[in-house]
């Protein structure tokens, strides 16, 4: 088998080809190509979104994507949500001494894939090879810039009660094919990760009447929610019976122990509307391949105690906390 | 010992009281104070330099630095060599279940003293936690964003025959010091790595004289050097009696067989110059710390067979390759 080895990350004869006979050939454009030390490119006049994120994941293919799909949906969503467009993405990657070639490849397609998709380019790099066991198999960084929309529709400081709490899609699938995937489980129902880029959807249903959005990956549509009640000050109500969960994800879930408000999403997005556009914009969503299930599930409350409440299917009203322990460590 | 665990790597309430108590208290600043999905900043009117690394050096601690360091001034140097300002930079850690909290509280610091002494600021930023084993400590990756000087001083393209090569100092530095401290070595003289912000070097000697910058790290002198003929496709000639090389290093690398040529630097500038400028830009870089053992090293020649020449000290001439295996793995 042919492996990537330590002599692949000294910066010498092997890497060069390495870089050209796979990175180039898959990720190459004008900037990348110069192969220099920083990429030079055209400043806009919009304000510049700018992010970062490490994958870890395990394992790193999966129904639905694998680590390079992931680590490009993952930036770009974070750019998108925060009101902009993707541009350029940056890629570190470290990868253990002895990592099947093949696998590499593979993944870089996916990375290829995914950029063309989001119609984003990879503009600098950095490949690390580090000795047997200092990695588990391979950990990519991207990190990500884009132009703004407009310079001040996405903004917390904006949220106010009565405000309406739309999820874009089904929850927890992302978690639930991690989860079927590595514990080898024989489950009749497939389930794919939602893993997906979420740009052209928002650019699809932008407007002012949005007033944040974000993408509930690690912690869950739950932890996200909390995170916005904190930063806002106003508590937030949610219905369980409007949040969308597939029929499968719901029955692992019931199986494992698992609670499906906890699970990480990679393709989905919580936006928080004003009221009198709430209908609107979910059917503007609806319109989009990545909206067709977006429901209203709750509102930004008047109380200021940076509080969630969950109003259960049997009527109660329970608390949903964020996140204490860990659920499901190297979900993304 | 207070230790990291997977939970403070969830998404969750650990790792918001984390990024709290120790990322924002030490590099705080109103963008990261956002903690948004993306870091929404202005933009300029000149190009913006975009680029990546990521850090895996071992020992994490060394003389001279850390790996906090090394992944701010790594990224920064990028940044200047390409000929821009070094303005924003995000920072993504990957850090295994069971580190050591005052370590990563050490690394925090030394990011935190960094990015202060090069006038930059961590804008995004991203945490995982890895089961053990799965990562040797800590991993780092840094991105970051510059504004050019000017659109387009530093150019491989702008090379022609005769023009100089100026190294800014002492080379095999950083390599040397890493290699003492990873075999715990006796040796009498104490060999401390030059990893150092050359942001501000630059801007002192930047003018359009200059048409080549870069920072010679993994591979070493002699790598950059061919990456450069390769990509300008002229030879290029050096002396060996005029590269700057300190005795301790010297008499290290001669104990272990390796060739300085070939060491790593983390604080060094090699600069492509118009023949004519070549000793008003020495002066120049001589008046600044980062500069004082400056020495012009060789120059352009117009024969076009990509080949690098050393002329040794003892007259000859012998072809000086790109590094074919690995010198030392986790230099950076």
């Amino acid at each position: 088998m042919k492996t990537i080895t330590l002599s692949h990350g000294s910066g010498g004869k092997l890497m060069h080809d390495l870089i050209k006979d796979l990175f180039l050939k898959n990720l190459g454009n004008p900037f990348l190509n110069k192969m220099g030390d920083a990429a030079l490119i055209k400043s806009w006049a919009k304000k510049t979104a700018y992010t970062t994120d490490s994958f870890v994941v395990k394992p790193l293919f999966f129904p639905g994507g694998d680590i390079g799909k992931l680590s490009v949906c993952g930036t770009v969503n974070d750019l998108a949500v925060s009101g902009a467009m993707p541009k350029y993405l940056s890629c570190g990657m470290i990868v253990e001494d002895g990592f099947s070639y093949s696998d590499l490849e593979k993944i870089t397609i996916s990375i290829r894939d995914a950029c063309k998709f989001a119609g984003v380019s990879i503009v600098a790099g950095d490949f690390k090879v580090v000795e047997k066991k200092a990695v588990d198999g391979i950990f990519i960084n991207t990190s990500g810039i884009g132009e703004a929309f407009e310079d001040s529709f996405i903004d917390i400081a904006r949220i106010r009660p009565g405000d309406k709490i739309i999820i874009s899609g089904t929850i927890g699938d992302h978690a639930a094919s991690i989860l079927l995937a590595r514990e080898d489980l024989k489950f009749k129902t497939k389930i794919k990760s939602d893993c997906s880029s979420l740009n052209k959807f928002v650019s699809s249903i932008i407007c002012e009447d949005i007033k944040f959005m974000r993408d509930p990956t690690r912690g869950g549509l739950a932890t996200t929610l909390n995170e916005i009640s904190l930063a806002s000050g106003y508590d937030i109500s949610i219905e369980e019976t409007g949040v969308p969960i597939k029929k499968s994800v719901r029955a692992l879930c019931e199986i494992l122990g698992f609670d499906p408000l906890y699970m990480a999403n990679e393709g989905k997005l919580m936006a928080i509307v004003s009221p009198g556009s709430a209908e609107k914009i979910l059917l503007k969503m609806k319109r989009h391949a990545s909206g067709k299930d977006a429901r209203i599930i709750g509102e930004v409350k008047k109380e200021k105690d940076k509080k969630v409440y969950l109003k259960t299917q049997s009527g109660g009203l329970r608390i949903l906390d964020m996140i204490t322990g860990e659920q499901l460590p190297r979900i993304c």
